[in-house]
């Protein structure tokens, strides 16, 4: 029999494969960056990691973030979005440098593996620092610079020629960052300019990350303007595809919800955010009833303020109960699913990552629920939506490699880390 | 200077006193059960527990539960109340016996001890098994056994001898366990049965923990048939005083919120029940403003399905700001407040709990904020408030004894316990 460089023993697997196959217990056989075998069978491997009692489970996939803002998290809360960007978030941003950005991603991604998430949807500036970060921690990135084309002081070309030159740089870089084009919302970029992103996606072939609809005032006031929907003003210019990820997507109507399926694009759902911002509720249980690709994020941690993206499972699925009051909306395995497997869908990369199948890219965590929290468990799919914390993660392989080893992460120095974070923070804030 | 018997050195010390006072670093000094020193000076102590960068606060009251439905915990989810209850809790709660109940109570307090819960008010069944549990971890709690009148195949005056004799044995007992009646709800027990209960518990001076207004359509047929909601027909019936703590309260008109101010009775808040049941959302906010005391519960686990008070009280922020769509609704503040010293004071225990102060009981809690999640910590409210699990609580302090020390509950054999509970399961569910 095969000898595996990783064994992964004894735990409780949930592959989120095609048959959502639960192997109880089960064990999971790496060799380099692979998954090589899922199954019951005993395997041997040069390092054996026994997860008797543990939930094993694809590597959490992060779908929407601002991971540097970790340097603005506990602070000026409890505000109403538009007071808070505009009287706090956006004259330090103007003071940023990218060693602040390098430090807070840094922190974030540290944050993120310690908490199950081994791939994250990000959007920022000075992306190359956050590409540094990911890659120095251990974890994956789809990396979009934040294009803010009607608020800034340059001219659209450029602010344009920064998310392509990102893009050409980074996309598919050391196998574990890719770039998405990142226009920053309806009301922060024009018609215009947003034909010119989708031209250059096109062209570069990477895909597009977006805030949509997350308030209500700016997309009455784009209805107004234009007379038809954000969404409907984007089919028109043909800028919905499959490459597109739109986050919040809170203020649809059924036409919408019907373009979204039509048009394959994906969605970005953020309870949290959109509870802690007083957004609104999402229609997410109609989208995953369409067949709409939905991931779950935690939006940037100033609106969260963590990136835990296990606990959020529980703010995911309550959230949409209340919506439809009806507590059958949204169910823990379609929340589990959602954390994981819909994320790299709505990612599209769905084809390396997301699932534990032999032949995808070896990500994959280990949720220690010995703990009294999660007893009895029965359900595993339950016992993680409504009972984890990314706090109870014990392990975390990314790419075959183990990056999170008993709670205690490998790849960094976490104390440097902090210091360096608690110094970034004293610079940018005084 | 005096030498206590515990000194907990270097936190960040949130007082939760009336000027809601934190020290950063402070030192607390225990002696026997009591606090007998809060401030800024070096202390000594026999046992000296280092607190550095660690938020050290009051211990968690939860506010309303049903802690031995662990036992019910993972099963038949995302299920409407009436469904889960009748055709799956009410059949195999009519099989229970004491010994599940006691290791059902033991898991769960076993459960908030590690979570940093140190008291709970608690209705259930077979209350002396949950008192003698809650003694042996070594947390408070205010029981109450059930009354459940209409649906009983008992005489009602059965029904509430059932909670009168436990109340005259258990009330004090041990210093540790206090006992209310416990009615279930409006659409369980009748007036006159009420009735009866508000005398029985001034004659026995206890308090009085009943379920109130928490879904719609039995506030509805209560106001057909009486003419007048619950809560005002329970006031002309005399019930209403400051002795009773209603859990959830959702369906409150204007006059019934002012009538739960006028005759100062109690609200326990289960933000994550009432999301996880899609019973609606409460009106806390409005509540705080008009000075009511409010608590914060968890429920039950069978609808939430943790007893994680620290994890919920982002839910219980996060829901008001959706309730009023306005972000600042509940802020990071009062929700720490209320999960502590508000609990306490809903419960009528704030002249020995839910606070750091010289003379109050020595119940308190460290939690490990060092993690990349809580940083930087800013201000400590909303670093607990947003980013905490109880899977961060460090060392529990309960009546001057450390119940907890770094994760490890220190007075049972929780490997046993564990196992206990494994078998009950077995045993009730086959």
């Amino acid at each position: 029999m095969e000898r595996f460089d990783v064994v992964v023993k004894n735990g409780i697997v949930l592959t989120m494969d095609d048959e959502m196959r639960v192997l109880s217990p089960g064990n999971v056989g790496i060799s380099g960056s692979e998954i090589r075998y899922v199954g019951r069978d005993e395997v041997k491997g040069d390092e054996e990691i026994d997860a008797s009692g543990c939930v094993v489970m694809p590597g959490l996939v992060n779908a929407h973030t601002h991971s540097p803002m970790t340097l603005f998290r506990n602070a000026v809360e409890d505000q109403p979005l538009e007071k808070w960007l505009k009287e706090y978030v956006w004259p330090v941003e103007a003071t940023l440098k990218p060693e602040h950005v390098r430090i807070g991603a840094e922190l974030a991604a540290a944050e993120m593996a310690l908490a199950g998430v081994t791939c994250f949807n990000d959007m920022y500036f000075f992306m190359d620092q956050v590409a540094e970060a990911a890659v120095e921690v251990g974890i994956r990135g789809v990396l979009s610079e934040g294009l803010v084309e009607l608020f800034s002081d340059r001219a659209s070309e450029e602010v344009l020629k920064k998310g392509v030159s990102f893009a050409e740089e980074y996309h598919g870089w050391r196998g574990m960052i890719w770039a998405m084009l990142g226009p920053h919302a309806e009301y922060s970029c024009s018609l215009e300019f947003l034909s010119k992103v989708r031209e250059e996606a096109d062209r570069l072939g990477v895909g597009i990350h977006m805030h949509l609809a997350e308030v209500k005032p700016p997309v009455d006031e784009f209805v107004k303007k234009h007379g038809k929907s954000p969404l409907k003003a984007l089919d028109e210019i043909g800028f919905l595809k499959r490459d597109v990820v739109f986050a919040h997507m809170i203020y649809l109507d059924d036409e919408d919800l019907k373009l979204v399926k039509e048009r394959d694009v994906a969605v970005a759902y953020n309870p949290v955010s959109n509870m802690k911002l007083a957004s609104g509720m999402a229609r997410i249980d109609e989208m995953l009833k369409l067949g709409i690709r939905v991931g779950l994020g935690t939006d940037g941690p100033g609106s969260n303020n963590t990136l835990d993206l296990l606990q959020d499972m529980k703010f995911a699925a309550l959230l949409q109960k209340l919506r439809y009051l009806d507590a059958r909306s949204l169910p823990a395995k379609s929340v589990v699913r959602m954390a994981t497997r819909g994320g790299a869908e709505a990612l599209n990369l769905d084809h390396l990552i997301g699932s534990i199948e032999v032949g995808k890219k070896a990500d994959l965590i280990v949720v220690d629920a010995r703990k009294p929290r999660y007893q009895p468990i029965r359900d595993p799919y339950t016992a993680l939506a409504y009972c984890s914390s990314g706090s109870d993660v014990r392990d975390v392989i990314v790419d075959g490699r183990i990056i999170v080893r008993n709670g205690e992460i490998q790849t960094i120095d976490l104390e440097e880390t902090m210091q360096k974070f608690r110094d970034a923070v004293a610079d940018l804030f005084g």
